[in-house]
Parts: structure tokens; C-alpha cells; sequence
């Protein structure tokens, strides 16, 4: 079905038309889940999809279903998506992109008269972002059984919003169970830097990396900033070592190792107090346990041995975690012909980022299409794609969802 | 003077006494600056000294000096004292100690009807904590013109109180002159480990510390933690580098050299996010301008190291700084003879931390006799002499004052 008439331009326009929605004046979005404009967006969404023969259903978390029918309607549907909630200082393309391939997929179905023999199944999925209401990936998490529902719908905003109510009181939340899913694919900006740094415009996503997450604590002794250095059980030092241990250490563990320490804190927090505690988050990832383990290991181990030196505890805890995810291999191995086939410069890679989809494969095959962001940048009001790399990710992933459901 | 009634045990009893006024459940104090309790003690010492024939003036910063004639009228007064105000969680005899000798020696003078050829002036300067109102040494800096008098009457506490107005409320402005001084002496803890780990019971301090305080900002590039390590421009890492490494160039630097990080901040501050921005605040002390070169320059030449490795922006901000303040020679000296004459183990040492005697010796001849506390263990409830050290520390300072107003 090479000769589907799929648009890039009006894939561009409907990305700059819903920006507008939640649009803010440094050019970003403010769409968070489950507020106004995440409401008018949904709107937008199910009108033009009402226009292309799709039938809507909304499930209890308010995640959009799109159906559009195949010939044999005893097949399971195959899927595609992404989500329309942005942060709440997030870009245009975040979530939308893959939403908005997939309604131009179902628009030049609708204009060829195509049929497929599967039915297929256009998914905005709620509050993948996870900043108004956390965490992330709430909708697909409840939807395939990963989160407890009634967990889900109880959760609460900053202002004690309960995220059950929101979703009635913008008009969104159903009664529809979430079909088994023959397939899923997303398309996705990538959120890193290293397609573009590659000259690559798609990434073949084979698998979702493990993480785990902890926090560390350093119990020293307080002391007076003009007490003297022999002595000190100073709590922050020795976490600032863990600090940059933790980079090194994740440098050294292979490609797919990760560490990134968000947040840190010294107590008492006073410019002449020799900190007698020192707290930090740290965030890790890798392909597989194994590598989880090589950054973990050699950091307790350093950890144990800066406690003894100076005097001070030091406990390192599991915060989260959550197992590495591969996705389908004939799934990723067709979005990878696709690519081939189209003539796009593309690579195998990781997600480090979590999405719906790595929610989908754990329930269902699934796979992901990422394409370039400018420098990295996501989560942004200055995140940037060229309308190429659009393209290019709208054509394989529609190229794979065809060869999936048999054009 | 040798057979003055000084005695350690009614020091010890007027220490307890006046713990309890604004005493907490551990044991400690919270007798914060221009308090009910601050008043309260001040009413005790003004009562207390009364009956030994002190005459009490106040100055416009609350300040209280009490005045015992000499044969000499015309002779300047030698003084002593501290501070009665404590931090929100502080000990028993930060401050308490040296008012409450300098009163056990007019007491043992009274008694003995003792006279002096200078007059002595027993001063209780006011919030040299600067916990309540910023910044410490308010009263002696104030009184002895370090301070603008309309910029100290008009800062407020967090709350939004004045200065002014809170020592006007609690009955304690006055409009008395400091009066010139012969040499100011001052007992205080060491609020440091270094005595009692040397068996030392009195520490002759010879200056204070130079210090040099900065703030150290590194801008780097907001990142998804789930992003690969390559091409990272993480804030925090080169910040906990620079941490380590300040810490360690203080230690090279010489037994004067101290640095201290206190506070440190990272931003977005979210546990999956590489922060863009770091920020931390650095002490540095040193017995002078070149000790203080010694960890500077290392230091900045290394943050321009890691900016330049790294792809960051490091910028070393000088916040505020105190020149190194040596006391009087001749001072000092009569400080040292009178713990050797005593028989305490002893030694010479700077003060690293402020003092209102720090204050007093850029106008006036000044000294200080340092007493040890347990563990260096200070600005806490838990701040612990030994009623041993107390009176060591009160004899030591009798001796010096009576050799320089030549009794």
C-alpha cells in the first residue's frame, strides 16, 4: 500500500493546530491531564476521528479507543498511539506526535477507501506524563492491569483534585474495557540527543532499559564552619564523592548505563555548619539486571569504604524499580524493514524513557518508532523537530501497522 | 591577687540558674536575641550586679555594660564579658560562660572589698548569634561603629519584626555611649574538638581567622535521566567535584585552613531529570589573605578545568568576607602567663568562628581565652563543660583583667 496518499504537511498543520490547544506564549504547551485543555484536545481528537468512520469508546481511566474496522472482525485490532497530555511547561511534539501519525494513518485509509484485514485502533492514552497527577503512564498502567484501578482513580493533584473526578467532570471517563491488542506501536520523539547526533531520522526501539532507583543518606556531625578539618565527620563530602562516583561508574558500565542524581540535599543547610546530613535521590538504568548490578555494586562498595574513612553512615536504599522490558521482535524487526525500505538513515537503540508502549508490552507485543529531537530537548517549551523527521516517522510507522494488520 | 573568693561552684550554680531562663526539654536553651526570655536574663544580671555595686548603662543597641569604679577615675575601663542570647537550639554556655565569670569576678572583688586602679565594665552584648536577627555580633558590631546604627535598629527577624522595636518592647534601649576601653578579654568554649582532644584546659587564642565566603554556581543542560551518558552537560557532578576537591585543598593548606560547603541545591530537582543548575555556598577561613589564596586558586583553577571538560559554565562568586584580626600581643601574652602561673595545660590557637571580642579588636586592645566542651559539640542542646574547665577558664580571665587594671 506504497501509494496510501499519508501527508506530512497535514500531519505539520494538525501538530500546530493542537499545540494551540494549551499553547503557551514561548511557543510550548501546558495540556496536563485531565484539565480543560486536556478535554478540548480529546475533543478535537474525536471529532476529526468521527470524520474518518472510527468508532470512539472511553474506558475508565478515559484512555480514547479509535476503532476503525477491518474485514475480519473476529481479529484482534492492531494498535498505534501515544498520548495528548503534555508537562506543564512541555513542547508541541511530546505525546502528540504519535497521536496525530496515527489519525493522518486513519485519514488516508478513509480517503483511499483502503481496507485491512485486522481492524486497527487509534489509543490516546491519559496522563502519560505524570505531572499533574503521578506517576506516569496512569492510563495505560490501569488500563492493562499494571496499576490497581481503584489506586488509580483515587490519586490526587497538588490541590487534593482526585484524579476519578477530574476525569468526569471533563466529560471523559467511560465504561469501555481496552480490547486485546493484536499489536501496538508508538511513534516518538526520542527525548535524547542521539539520533540527531547520528544523522539518523528513525530509531528502531528494541527494548525499554531496567531501572532502579534509590536514595542515599550520610549521617556525619555538625560542626562549626571554623572548627578545625581533623575531625569533621562532615556528611556532605563524602556524599558528593558518591555523586560523581555514581557518573563514573555508570560511563564505564556500557552503553545502555545510566545514573542521574536529581536532587540533593545538606542539613542543616547553613553557609558556616559543617553538614551533619546529606541526602540524594539517584535514578539508574541498564539493559538488564546484570548491569544494573555493575553500577551497584562498585558504589556500595565505595560507599562502605568512605563510611569507614570518615567516620560517618551511609545507607543506600531501593526507592523504585521496575525490570528491563524487550519488545516484540518480529514487531521491531518489521519497523526496521520499514525504515530499510523507505530509505531512512536509522539505528537500533534503547529506550532509557518510560512510555505507554513499554506499559502495552508487558501485556501485549508491542514496539516503538523514535525520530529525532533537536539537542535532546524534551520536556521543554522549546522541544523542536523538523517536519521531515515527522514524515519519516509517520511513513514507517504506518508502513508497519499495515504490514501488521495485512493491507 | 591570688586570694580572691573566686569560686567555680557559684559560677557553676549562676551557669544552671540562668540555663533555666529559656531553658528547653534536652537540656538546652532558646534565649534568642531581644526575646521575653532574653529579657529576662538581662533583668537577672542587671539584679545580680546591682548588689555589688555595679552601675549599669545601656546603649542604643541594648548592649549592657556594668561599671565598677577604679582609684582611677580617669582611666579607661578594663572589660569583659559575652553574650547572654543563645540560638533556637542552643547550650547552656555559649555566651553564658563569659558574662557569668566576668560576674563571679566582681562578685569575689565585692566581697573582698577589693579595689582595681582601672575601672572594670562587664559587658552583655546583644544577639551575637545573629540566629534571630542576621547578621551575629549585631550589638558589639553596632556599638563599635562596624555596623551602621540605622541598618542594625531597622533589620528584621523572620517574622518581619524590628530590631529596633523588639528591644524597645522588651524594655532594653538605651541611649548610653560604649565608653573607650583599656582591653576587652573574653571567655568563651572553643565550640571545637581541638582542646579536649589535647588534654588542653585553656586555649590562649591569638587572632581570628580570615575569612572568604562564596557562592558557586554551574550551569549546565537539563537532561532525561533516561538519556544516554554521552553528551551529558549534568550541573550537579562538577558541583560535587568542586565539593570534594574544596575540602581537600582546605586540608593541604596548613592547620588554619577550613572549608566548608553548608548548603547545596540542584535544580529541576526532580529525581529523573539531569540538573541544568547547581548551586552551593563555600566558607573558607585561613590565618590570612595568602592561606585563604591557597584554597582559592586551586580551587577556581579546577572549575575552570571541569567547565571546560564538560561543557558548563562555573561561576565563583565572592559573598562576603572578614579580614584575619589578630588580638593584642601584649594581651595574649598576659593570657598565656596567667594559665602557665595557674598550671593548665594549655595552648596558643586561632579562633575560627566570629566573636563580639573579634568585633571589640579592630577598635580596641582584645583577647580571648578559649575552655574546652565536649566534643567540640556547640550551637546544640546537648553542649556539655566540665564545672573543671569553667573555672579554669574563670581564673585565667580574673588573673588577665586584674594584671591589666593593676589591682
Amino acid at each position: 500500500m506504497r501509494n496510501l496518499p499519508l501527508s506530512g504537511a497535514r500531519l505539520w498543520a494538525d501538530l500546530m493546530e493542537v499545540a494551540r490547544i494549551g499553547g503557551t506564549a514561548k511557543g510550548g504547551c501546558n495540556r496536563q491531564a485531565l484539565t480543560d485543555a486536556d478535554g478540548e484536545a480529546r475533543r478535537w481528537l474525536a471529532g476529526r476521528a468521527a470524520t474518518l468512520g472510527a468508532t470512539l469508546s472511553v474506558d475508565r481511566f478515559g484512555n480514547m479507543a479509535l476503532l476503525r474496522p477491518g474485514r475480519d472482525a473476529s481479529r484482534k485490532p492492531v494498535a498505534f498511539g501515544s498520548h495528548l497530555d503534555t508537562q506543564p511547561t512541555g513542547g508541541k511534539f511530546d505525546g502528540a506526535l504519535g497521536v496525530l501519525a496515527g489519525l493522518e494513518l486513519l485519514r488516508a485509509l478513509h480517503e483511499a477507501g483502503a481496507e485491512t484485514e485486522a481492524p486497527l485502533l487509534l489509543v490516546n492514552w491519559t496522563n502519560e506524563e505524570g505531572a499533574r497527577f503521578s506517576p506516569p503512564m496512569m492510563g495505560s498502567g490501569g488500563a492493562l492491569g499494571i496499576f490497581a484501578a481503584e489506586e488509580v482513580l483515587a490519586k490526587t493533584d497538588a490541590d487534593g483534585a482526585r484524579f476519578g473526578e477530574e476525569l468526569a467532570r471533563i466529560g471523559w471517563q467511560g465504561e469501555a474495557a481496552l480490547p486485546g491488542l493484536a499489536a501496538y506501536f508508538e511513534l516518538h520523539i526520542e527525548q535524547g540527543p542521539l539520533l540527531e547526533r547520528e544523522g539518523a531520522s528513525v530509531g528502531v526501539v528494541t527494548h525499554a532499559l531496567a531501572q532502579r532507583w534509590y536514595e542515599v543518606e550520610v549521617s556525619g556531625g555538625e560542626a562549626h564552619g571554623g572548627s578545625g578539618m581533623a575531625g569533621r565527620r562532615d556528611a556532605l563530602v563524602p556524599a558528593a564523592i558518591l555523586v560523581a562516583e555514581a557518573e563514573r561508574i555508570a560511563r564505564s558500565s556500557g552503553e545502555d548505563g545510566r545514573a542521574t542524581v536529581g536532587v540533593i540535599r545538606a542539613e542543616p543547610a547553613s553557609r558556616n555548619i559543617v553538614p551533619s546530613r546529606a541526602w540524594f535521590s539517584l535514578d539508574t538504568r541498564h539493559a538488564d539486571e546484570a548491569g544494573l548490578l555493575r553500577i551497584e555494586q562498585p558504589l556500595r562498595a565505595r560507599a562502605e569504604q568512605l563510611a569507614g574513612e570518615r567516620g560517618v553512615a551511609i545507607t543506600v536504599t531501593e526507592f523504585w524499580n521496575a525490570p528491563a522490558t524487550p519488545f516484540d521482535a518480529a514487531l521491531v524487526a518489521r519497523v526496521e524493514e520499514a525504515a530499510r525500505a523507505r530509505g531512512f538513515a536509522h539505528r537500533r537503540m534503547p529506550t532509557g524513557i518510560g512510555h505507554d508502549a513499554v506499559c502495552v508490552a508487558r501485556r501485549h507485543p508491542a514496539a516503538m518508532i523514535f525520530v529525532p529531537c533537536h539537542g535532546g530537548l524534551s520536556h521543554n517549551e522549546a522541544e523542536s523537530i523538523t517536519p521531515e523527521w515527522a514524515e519519516a516517522g509517520l511513513l514507517v510507522l504506518a508502513d508497519a501497522v499495515l504490514a501488521t494488520a495485512k493491507a
